[in-house]
């Protein structure tokens, strides 16, 4: 059989490689013009044009033939394969521009149901054969990896969940939707929209990853404040083991022991497959007020972003942009750091809530530079707002395009006190800057705030550098160990909402109260007793 | 030694049997007025003073004496061990009523600190004491019962936290408070209002309950929207297990795996004790808006309520009382169902939140009885909204009293969806009505709303009967398991904030997906292998 979606979508191809679309990859006049933004951020770096990956990719012959069982679903081509083999990584990027397939999954199962879910998994498990749940393959932190989920089993087989996709039941009066695990953003959305509801959840992989994919990694949403990561959207979730289905009761709070969806939300893969959620929807909202405010001094902006979130207000916006991140994204260019500041309601006019937020703003020295009043007409945002909304779904187009010319740039993000803050900001960017300077000769570290909470900031840090091809694999990991390790010390979470998969691991398992590992190896063990379930993520069986 | 708390709290004496300070108890003449009351609601009914229990416990030697390593903060004296017997479920008050100290502990013991907790739970496993962790004793679900966590072994010591309390840290920049797992409603809110800050966390066990029973209960709370169970309002915990501590990551929100801490929170002390929490603290409000609406329909009032819970608005008050709900409340007698609004704020007025709020009552038929805009002066609470505070924290006394003059009475609570509401209300109420025929030759009962979510509301229950003496356990049993047969069937959760306890058990069993009970049972054989952490509660070892 052939499987159709990871190949393309209405016609699409996606790349084999890089981020996103094939054809929204830089041609050569435009990355000869990254280069040139390059050399603007970077004085020191020389960009140069790279060759490209072939599009053909070096797949081997799988090790094992398809399990019967999963002959009307699986196939072993190797495109397919290849399309599977990882996710969207920094390692991986370079993996795939450097053409290296040696870790494609043998098989691609991509199963109708969950019935042909827990196929999958009793064949593997049969087999001693490991299992990879496969949403959309944008993890950015080795979650998704064939190659090193194999180990020294005999086989990996991909369980692609793309057929599992679609708004099954929506009540409306309830605000609920069932939604299969594999749908996809953008296809998520239309489906809701066309009966009146939204998730507005918009993850920057929004349109090439899924809500399985969400949940598994406790993703981080559209809402800069309040309910906003995935976790609290989900109203019940259904996870397929090895052991059998388990799914959670449908409630919306209950005190009858601890959460079992919580054990659920986050697990990566590592003790099964989540095959669809009960989410919590809204309607689209109807009003909209926003603004900018820019404050010279970033932590000012701090501040500021502290009194907004803290305020109780919950502004859907509250992302605050330091000098060089607004420079980035091409929302400010006068070495002022900017607070993006928004509210949106399908029920009431935001007035009262815009005015109070930026007298907050005011307060702690901003300067409102744009504002918009309650506007009932469209959902596209404007001004300072938009170039970041536009900015942002194309940042992980320009990690792609970047390598392709010599730049290697990343992110990494993490939660913290306000209190921590300013400490470990301190911490993270001296020890990037030094790491920077010592594998790139030099580059660029920037900060935003991606969510506010009224305990602390999650800060998300960009970094930039030139890349010395063939050595870039090096310069990562030093850059990123300085990272982890300064976030760490300073004590921040390894993750605020990328996930951990492999990349994180180390920090992770530091992180983790050692009880806490003891008890998860223990669910493991009952759950997926023998350990095929995304082997090497999360905890070992 | 002796202990000091179970016995008095300045001075003043808790009940040995009934609920709160004995001096609270109703005298001769208030419970010949609760018999009066109790008549104009139940026309059948005789009530009729009862005998009431002697102050003298009659509690049978210790089985075994107190462990050396125990000894500087342990005591075996007959006092104390029936103080902490049980909780405060109906059956408790029947067995305290009939002075039956059968089930009494072996021995309570009262750490001063997480290491001699440690020490408790390892003088327990070595000889295979169980040790139930008590906090304010008020379990309303036989979460604490000396007698049942026994079972078959050779003692029982009771863990008391009230050493182990105060607010210990405050970090005001965050808004977060590190405080003690056996710090008391009342005395936790002194101390953070001292310093400005309050944790708004008022269960109806406020005055006699604590943190750490809060945590290990998921104790409903204070907002009726909005984040406002415990669950939500905990940053980190500690929980010392037989197997040694797990203190959870300090983080405002995560992506890195599970969230340990919702393993932790709910465990109602079966794999461990909660020693500390830092909890998120907020200023105390300056701006308040309430009011009251009624409705000729109940139906009418969800909507309404409805309304409000998915406006975006987060009303700290939402309660609906159904017309019966309003009386027994003493909040109205006009058989009419009344919709409390209120509003409350540290930052802002709330004139456009209150004005929309009652927009939206208005428009599901709601008529504004009374309304109060923003008042920034004092934190009492006037009008339907006093009346009904006043009645909330006296409900408890109530129960007792009642079952002292021949009445029985009881509250049960869930959370269903929205649509799920209608056909459960009908359900239960049915049930209830005809059990209550049966059990009590008739009765009454009653509906609010505690807490309204965007997908459900939690309704709550309050049922009242007349009482056999000496039948009036299996009374209540008749009446418990038809109301909870009623909330399996109809969808809903079989408690939304009172707990698991024994007295849920078995629907909680039913509720629970079989693979959730075996990931519970696999971390309980792995953080208390002997399995003698409050046995017989969650799951079994």
């Amino acid at each position: 059989m052939t499987l159709g979606r990871g190949d393309g979508q209405n016609g699409r191809e996606r790349s084999l490689w890089a981020w996103g679309w094939a054809d929204r990859f830089p041609d050569h006049a435009a990355r000869t013009g990254l280069g040139q933004l390059a050399r603007a951020f970077l004085p020191a770096a020389e960009p140069a044009l790279r060759d490209l990956p072939p599009d053909e990719p070096a797949v081997a012959a799988p090790a094992v033939a398809i399990a019967a069982a999963l002959a009307p679903f699986a196939t072993q081509a190797p495109r397919e394969r290849a399309m599977r083999t990882r996710g969207r990584a920094f390692p991986d990027l370079v993996a795939g521009f450097a053409n290296d397939y040696a870790g494609a999954p043998d098989v691609v199962a991509r199963p109708r149901d969950a019935a042909e879910v827990a196929r999958v998994l009793a064949a593997c498990e049969a087999r001693g054969w490991a299992c990879v749940p496969f949403g959309g393959g944008t993890s950015v932190v080795g979650g998704v990896d064939a190659g090193l989920a194999r180990g020294d089993r005999p086989a990996v087989v991909i369980l692609d969940l793309g057929a599992l996709a679609g708004v099954r039941e929506l009540d409306d009066t309830s605000r609920l939707a069932r939604i299969g695990a594999g749908t996809l953003g953008p296809a998520l959305e239309d489906e809701l929209e066309a009966r009146g509801f939204t998730l507005r959840h918009y993850p920057q992989s929004f349109e090439f990853s899924t809500l399985g994919g969400w949940l598994a990694t406790r993703a981080g949403g559209h809402y800069a404040t309040g309910p906003t990561r995935i976790d609290e959207l989900a109203h019940a979730v259904s996870l397929v083991t090895p052991r059998g289905e388990l799914a959670t009761h449908r409630h919306p709070g209950s005190g009858a022991g601890p959460e079992a969806q919580r054990l659920v939300i986050g697990s990566e893969g590592a003790l099964g497959v989540i095959t669809e959620a009960w989410m919590r929807v809204v309607p689209r909202p109807r009003w909209r007020a926003s603004a900018s405010v820019a404050f010279a001094d970033f932590h000012a902006g701090v501040a500021a972003a502290r009194a907004l979130a803290q305020s109780g207000l919950l502004p859907s916006n509250a992302r605050l942009l330091d000098a060089d991140e607004a420079r980035l994204h091409r929302v400010r260019f006068d070495g002022r750091s900017v607070l993006l500041v928004g509210f949106e309601s399908a029920d009431h006019p935001l007035d009262a809530w815009l005015a109070r937020g930026l007298e907050l703003a005011r307060d702690h020295g901003g300067e409102v530079v744009s504002s918009k009043g309650d506007d009932r007409r469209d959902d596209r945002a404007a001004g300072d707002a938009g170039r970041w909304k536009q900015a942002f779904f194309d940042a992980p187009y320009l990690q792609s395009g970047l390598l392709s010319v010599g730049i290697l740039s990343d992110t990494f993000e993490t939660a913290c006190s306000w209190t921590q803050f300013p400490e470990l900001h301190a911490r993270v960017t001296a020890a990037v800057r030094r790491a920077l300077d010592e594998a790139c000769g030099g580059g660029l570290v920037a900060c935003r705030f991606t969510h506010v909470y009224p305990d602390g900031p999650a800060p998300y840090y960009t970094f930039v550098g030139a890349l010395r091809p063939g050595g870039e694999l090096a310069q990562w990991r030093a850059i990123k160990a300085a990272a982890s390790d300064a976030l760490a010390s300073a004590g921040g979470t390894i993750t605020h909402h990328h996930a951990v998969g492999r990349t994180h691991r180390p920090w992770y398992d530091r992180e983790r109260p050692p009880l806490f590992a003891g008890a998860l190896r223990a669910v493991k063990r009952e759950l997926d007793p023998r350990g095929i379930c995304n082997p090497g993520v999360l905890v070992d069986a």
